[in-house]
């Protein structure tokens, strides 16, 4: 089965109608351009609220039930056929995630996943809005495959990818907010960033798509430069598409899911992987074991 | 403390003596340009006798204290304080096994690891004489610091790098050999090789050091032809030194493992891992645990 999937980044201010509105003329620009699964970046109703710590900010959180932003996507995805993962900010009981839900081409949600790795550094404080994830790391069939989507900080861990693919997943998404450094203004992670997942895809030999955003957002005296650079690599790693760091786009590639499968199955390593080894990594240090794993 | 590594690529023959030698002559070159770490090819001594299935081809393996070309190495060592990660086709009681012995600067052998995952393809038939290694993921206290070792198929396998780096290991080294392949003479998977390691260092913060043969080596009807291409990363995945395909070659690079272990300390990825979400890794099918585990 041949897929085209979509990447797209834009710039997010406080004015959160013309923020949806535009990643919803990205999701039709893509759809123009042949894309049936198409990707917007992290939490893009609003800037990245995670900039600094404010308790205000947790009114911008919905229930999964109750989210308009989704009700919006899923009759674009139902009109035109597409399938969408929507990032939002979750309120579940008195819990708070980074969650999304995933959007079927006929419209129905397939299901939602919570981000599992939370991050925690100036300028990323999501350890104060977000608990961690306790969904696991999931599927979801959609009319276009099967497909495994990640969080932004979940992008930089290989078991994530690894879970989803040993579930079946047949493409990794990975919504994105990363840009600047408070502590060095020097440091530029993007290739680091883009390094990380290219070694998912190549090692797991499934093809991944990552949406970050674009521009500068600030809060009183604090800044954040995003830096794009929004891609699409195949499942050998290589990058196929490549956004700037500046510039609102649309990317867009085609696949051939039957050819990466038949790769994933040739290559030998789905067959002599080694569980009875892999204790380790069910431990922070490579000795203890988490409680109850 | 900075370290000087080396990777090395060289030929191989039926004249086990020359090929010793030769590997010899390459550890001194790289000793003579400031390498402290010098990684030799795998299983240097002889061809890559896994190109086809022979029972005589078990005469060729010592046990780890009888094994004559590890003493060399140990003498070398000693006079130019090397620590030498020396591959080697291990007879351990009626079994036999893809080792490796890790020899340090002192001249003394601090640990052997066993190769835990075993090929077996056209050209790369490994489960014919090796059985999967016993000894897990190990790490070795070097003067040079904290190395983690693995043996050529090892390096295609996400779960290994992590857990070498969960116990410690600065740096990682992986002894080789690959080329062509039987059942499709376009497939060139070099790219995607270095991709997958360039990925481990990226997502772990280690440097990654890589050693290949070079050269066409023959079977009766069968050849098989090696890709060089020995390569060093740093710790983000950027390439910073690599072999060609075709020439027997030494390449050394200097790394602070000071900064690299400051740069994996504040990334903040080792503080946030989700080991109560990773059992799907200790199955094959991202399901069923595997026995015992």
């Amino acid at each position: 089965m041949e897929v085209t999937v979509a990447a797209t980044q834009m710039h997010c201010t406080w004015e959160i109608e013309a923020n949806i509105e535009r990643a919803e003329s990205l999701v039709h620009e893509a759809a123009d351009r042949g894309a049936q699964v198409i990707l917007v970046q992290e939490l893009f109703e609003t800037p990245y609220f995670c900039i600094d710590e404010q308790n205000r900010h947790f009114d911008l959180a919905h229930t999964l039930q109750d989210q308009p932003t989704i009700k919006r996507m899923q009759k674009i995805a139902r009109e035109r056929k597409l399938v969408l993962p929507v990032s939002f900010f979750e309120n579940a009981g008195l819990a708070y995630y980074n969650s999304i839900a995933i959007i079927d081409a006929d419209g129905s949600i397939v299901g939602f996943y919570r981000k599992s790795h939370i991050p925690d550094f100036p300028l990323y404080e999501e350890k104060f809005y977000f608990s961690p994830g306790d969904t696991g790391f999931r599927v979801f069939d959609t009319r276009y495959g099967r497909i495994g989507v990640g969080i932004c900080w979940d992008q930089w861990f290989p078991e994530a990818a690894r879970a989803m693919v040993l579930q079946g997943a047949e493409m990794l998404f990975y919504p994105t907010a990363i840009g600047s450094e408070l502590h060095d203004a020097d440091l530029d992670s993007k290739d680091h960033w883009q390094m990380v997942m290219r070694g998912h895809a190549a090692a797991n030999m499934v093809p991944v798509i990552a949406s970050n955003r674009i521009g500068e957002e600030k809060s009183d005296d604090l800044a954040l430069e995003f830096y794009g650079s929004s891609f699409i690599s195949d499942h050998l790693g290589t990058l196929v598409e490549e956004a700037d760091r500046n510039s609102q786009a649309v990317l867009t590639h085609c696949f051939n899911l039957d050819e990466c499968r038949e790769y994933r199955r040739n290559w030998g390593v789905f067959r002599d992987r080694r569980p009875d080894l892999y204790r380790p990594l069910l431990s922070l240090d490579g000795l203890n074991p988490w409680p109850g794993v």
